[in-house]
């Protein structure tokens, strides 16, 4: 009895820092979206002091006197149930947590808010040099964070554990070197293919509030729900669940570049319905919380890729397409439509990859934030090992650094060790889809006819509602019956390029 | 020396709580433009926990002890000393919050972030039945806050003193009775001249995006700065400052009424103009803090109406005005457009009422909400008198509760002793344009060019610079050489619109 009466103690407190830091995530929101040039430094205060009352919440005496009397009960015997789930998850934030000084957590808030904003600007003037101080500050504060944290191997661990608990760059490194290894000839062969699509049906005339109104219907197709969320126009593509029923998700549109805008919702929604199918009644706390940013991004990258490149996508969503744009989409087919939209090139641009390339482009980013990180790698480098990291994996190098260094937010909003989860998405995402397929013999026939409803319920019933129940490996375990591995991903490129490509 | 420390120490957590405060202002920004309906509760929620912990921050006892140390002492010994002020106006809310019960502030704002959602609900369902509930638990709760507050003669004097410190409701009677008996024969003789304009000018098809243009181009002339602010789409327009650097304007348009969306710009941009001309090296003080609401809706209104309402302000920009709607405005003269924008009628909405009717709408809402909090009137009852009030008052009634008392929003945000700072607010611009007329001689003129540099420099230096300073009514006398009246706006008045509609 009184350990129940201490877990609900507990739960009450995680909730009441849950909801500070959704208050946080409100400032964080409007930073991305509406936040004039003018009140960047303020912005960065007032994260700095919600970052301090957080980590007081966090870190608080009584939470760590609470988890020392549940922790070793019966209430927690059975390792998966969700009281025990609960404990765990929260353990690892406390121990995060009290293992960082007050002062650096507000320095880091305060430090990459204005980062942000300085970035946008850098990329903007291509002045990698205006973006160089505020990056090295960063480094200096995302070293000073691992070493409080601790770590056996390299500083890196620490830093992506945040993202992907129990992750290791030793564990990454174990299925980057078998993807690379396997992914290398079949890109060479398809970039080798004479048989290519016409890229150039995507950058014609696209007018944005048309590409607004198409992306919201399937948005809504999809599942997202705008009574509980909302779709706004940014710099940079990213969603963020403000509270139970308040899912904000954030895109950009190019009138010459239809994919750009599409995918860019598809994958963002894809994160959104994740946020949105798990549990409200467990909202703060951790059952009621997305497993992992590699479970994550396996659901944007599900919806943005295995769905919404599929041939029985565009043949339900073309017809409609070409209503909403006529003078561009008159004389194209499903075929020539479905083609363009899979095309694979050696880019300089990770957000505007394909499906194949992609993950080159987050091999490259993990080999210079660990390099970056561990020392090995100065920021004023940062340029010229870019360029050198993309001759590695795709054969080309940028000739700025707007295309370059400067293109992704990540490292100026503080986020070391957070791409890699995006390649881990992809591996994931090809393994849960094969399982659904498994499960749901008419999908195919179901998503020909914009029909998302089974695959969603599958994957709420599966992945969304399970919260933190489950660690990302064993969740992937219960839900496929296998542990994670690249070879799903490899199949199901191998299945759909080679039809496109070389069959 | 020892004093000295006391009081830098004193500011920083007078700032450290402003910073707060200032991220309770970005959620409420964002729940009156962008929230989805299904994020109102959370956000209530994250509201309340925020109040709670500025609660904290303010009662803590280490800014009463400085306080102590600091009063009496020479440092504050002159009165109009920005050491003194700072002070004196710390004191003010310290003591204010200290007499309420966190539970109650926490309470206040969960319960008001929700009323508003649901009165906008309400007002567009025309259902009076949908908020009831909200207000009365809304005036329970603020008659709570009287009855910790304390007052001597009505509970509405504790809650007017926090708009219009020292305000009493027997001191508003004493303005606005003289206001009410002068104006009503001037309202009654411009509404019985056979001279009328051709308010049907102003409802031809004015496109909302252009309107959006025009409005902008207005408010950037007036001085607002748009790189520390911005202008977004509300149901009720407002302004908000969120940090020194990042001052929020919110309004609507509507493509059949000129009128509503440019006037609100105006307004909410004469609002903007002080925020943004506050000190941003006191800001988080009272120093940096604007005087009071009636001060700051005397410099909405002075954009508004004596400028914006004003024959040169319009031989200046009415052509822009005609290039951007040229089929509406071709055969508009410039006589015919100024006398449109300034229409007396009695009519049954506050935002869209005239300068001469306006100050009816608020002497209703007085007693109207005097009535409410004494308890002389039940909510129930409210629609029935709001009727009655608009008889007494205008001579007209509502035909359903959405153009009655369910047009404002303020009562659903807790507001209550709110507006009669907007009739004050007609007050004090008519006696500060009087003053600003006498220093700058070439003052029409400068406006009949689109400039209005000179007077946004004279109101910066006399008004808005000083911040708390100094009381509205001893900064009315600095800046006028005499106390508040309602002389100068009656004078304005029968000048005005004697030569439009009597003369």
């Amino acid at each position: 009895m009184k350990t129940r009466a201490t877990y609900e103690e507990l739960l009450g407190l995680w909730r009441d820092q849950a909801l500070l830091a959704s208050c946080s995530a409100v400032l964080g929101w409007d930073e991305q979206t509406y936040l004039p040039r003018g009140g960047a430094e303020h912005r960065g205060n007032q994260l700095a002091q919600l970052a301090g009352l957080h980590h007081e919440k966090v870190t608080s005496p009584r939470i760590a006197d609470a988890l020392g009397e549940i922790e070793n009960t019966d209430l927690v015997a059975t390792s998966d149930s969700p009281e025990a789930a609960n404990v765990r998850e929260i353990r690892r934030v406390v121990d995060r947590l009290s293992r960082l000084p007050r002062t650096l957590v507000e320095e880091l808030a305060r430090t990459t808010t204005i980062a942000q904003q300085e970035w946008s600007l850098a990329r903007r003037e291509n002045s990698f040099a205006r973006l160089q101080p505020w990056l090295e500050a960063i480094f200096v504060l995302k070293r000073q964070e691992a070493a409080c944290l601790g770590y056996v191997e390299s500083p890196y661990d620490p830093l992506l554990d945040e993202f992907e608990p129990g992750a290791t760059a030793r564990g990454l490194d174990a299925v980057f070197q078998p993807l690379r290894r396997e992914l290398t000839p079949l890109c060479d062969a398809i970039l080798g293919s004479s048989r290519r699509p016409d890229p150039s049906i995507l950058r014609r005339y696209y007018p944005v509030d048309r590409q607004r109104i198409f992306s919201d219907v399937v948005a809504a197709a999809m599942g997202f729900d705008f009574e509980k969320g909302r779709i706004d126009l940014t710099e940079h593509p990213f969603c963020t669940q403000l509270g139970p029923g308040d899912c904000r998700v954030a895109t950009r549109f190019d009138a010459r570049n239809f994919g750009d805008g599409f995918y860019s919702v598809l994958h963002e929604v894809g994160h959104a319905l994740y946020d949105q199918g798990t549990d409200p009644a467990q909202y703060g706390t951790p059952m009621g919380e997305t497993a992992s940013l590699g479970i994550h991004e396996s659901q944007s990258r599900l919806w943005e890729n295995t769905i919404g490149r599929s041939r029985p996508f565009w043949d339900h969503w073309l017809p409609l397409a070409r209503q909403l744009f006529p003078d561009s989409l008159r004389d194209v087919t499903t075929e020539a439509f479905h083609f363009a939209n899979n095309l694979v090139a050696a880019t300089l641009n990770r957000v505007e990859a394909d499906e194949v390339t992609y993950n080159f482009h987050i091999l490259a980013r993990f080999d210079l934030e660990k390099a970056l990180i561990e020392g090995d790698l100065a920021v004023a480098d940062l340029p010229d090992a870019w360029s050198g990291a993309y001759q590695k994996y795709l054969g080309i190098s940028p000739s700025h650094d707007a295309e370059g260094c400067l293109q992704d937010i990540h490292w100026s909003a503080g986020l070391i060790g957070y791409f890699p989860t995006y390649a881990l998405g992809n591996l994931f995402a090809a393994q849960f889809f094969e399982a659904a397929s498994a499960d749901l013999p008419g999908l195919d026939a179901s998503i020909s006819k914009g029909d998302f409803a089974d695959l969603l319920a599958w994957l709420r019933n599966r992945i969304h509602r399970h919260g933190q129940r489950y660690r990302a490996s064993d969740l992937i375990n219960r839900v496929t019956g296998s542990p994670p591995s690249h070879a799903p991903l490899l199949r199901s490129l191998r299945r759909k390029y080679g039809r496109l490509y070389l069959d």
